[in-house]
């Protein structure tokens, strides 16, 4: 089968403008643990980016997620504490430099982001009648992830850092924040302005990890061809 | 605590433009299975779209996605079998009105859209060196489907429409594609060019399924608020 070769660049309802832009908010996107304002993050702004999260893809349209926004000074020190407990279990699995390191990396802004967000997702919701999740049911839980991608990316572009706490056990958040037994904690973001975005990840400034280059997870036709 | 309110209009390093053209991505995005072009899709295209999911955050920066770019058609068609096969069990979960409904749903587009994608997770990845994971394991495959999330949005930008078949055995898949246990299979992508973008998701036009409005999923400060 010989496919037809095409230049695309004219075809697209996209213009080059809007096209570089969403590539910029993909690029530009951090994870971010410091350097939050304690402005207020407007409710209006707030739905927003709620909008985009919802505006996700999601096995059945199921739309399995449930955001819980916190902003409540009280709660997220109870959240804080939960932190606090599984950071230092972890951290008792690095010895020597690595450990040093470990403890000099800032992991969340709880109490600095104005706003935290709990995603949590129906892991058999009735929405979608199924569909698609019979041979892969873990669909729900991505399709969540998805909505917290989009979130991500819509908050980038108002300017709003996002942080996601992923030290911490998610029983403790589920007693602090009534979460029901049929549903799953995906998440625990923190969400706020932030002074200034860094142009690299935190984890490469600190030493911790480097970028591998894009030709390092690609294969073609089947795994380990490269 | 009372926080400082501000317009933050101007201080976003988004223009309005730039602001309006990712949310646009975000909201004309489909999960697309129908009306796929047989037009190819250029290398340095897909290479785009991979290089923005490889930018996705990821827990520790441990990257662990991996991408299988499939393209040759004996593969797609050993694919399309074993969808066949697992979408022939599925229907047997409906009945009536339902099963008519389910069986006249178009629901992958394999064969027709030129380029598929396996995306799979290395679970336990030495990238990271542990990072985050201790207290929440499975954040290594929600790493994975931010990556998806943002190829999705990189590629309707492109004009590339993207279809995620859940409905197929991941274990058909790591035997089709060569895929090494260690590694899961987190999805099965379809992508290439589409004649039209529809303006609403196939399964609210099909009647399979409507959208929830957005306050049906946002709770405030605990779960159960609203």
């Amino acid at each position: 089968m010989v496919a037809r070769v095409v230049t695309r660049d004219m075809t697209s309802d996209f213009s080059p403008e809007e096209r570089a832009a969403v590539y910029r908010a993909i690029r530009a996107r951090r994870d971010v643990r410091a350097d939050f304002s304690s402005d207020d993050v407007p409710e209006d702004v707030l739905l927003r980016v709620l909008e985009a999260a919802h505006q996700a893809p999601s096995v059945g349209l199921s739309q399995p997620w449930r955001f819980i926004v916190v902003r409540d000074l009280a709660t997220r020190r109870d959240v804080r504490a939960a932190f606090d407990e599984a950071n230092t279990a972890a951290a008792r699995a690095y010895e020597g430099e690595r450990a040093e390191r470990y403890r000099s990396l800032r992991l969340q802004g709880i109490l600095e982001a104005p706003v935290n967000l709990c995603v949590v997702c129906d892991d058999d919701p009735e929405r979608g009648h199924g569909l698609g999740r019979q041979t892969m049911p873990e669909t729900v839980r991505y399709s969540t992830v998805c909505a917290i991608q989009n979130l991500w990316l819509a908050a980038r572009v108002e300017g709003l850092g996002v942080g996601w706490v992923s030290i911490v056990d998610p029983h403790a958040l589920r007693r602090i924040l009534t979460i029901p037994d049929h549903l799953t904690v995906v998440a625990y973001l923190c969400i706020g302005y932030v002074h200034t975005f860094a142009t690299e990840p935190d984890l490469v400034r600190a030493g911790w990890e480097n970028r591998l280059p894009l030709a390092a997870v690609i294969d073609h036709e089947r795994y380990g061809s490269h």
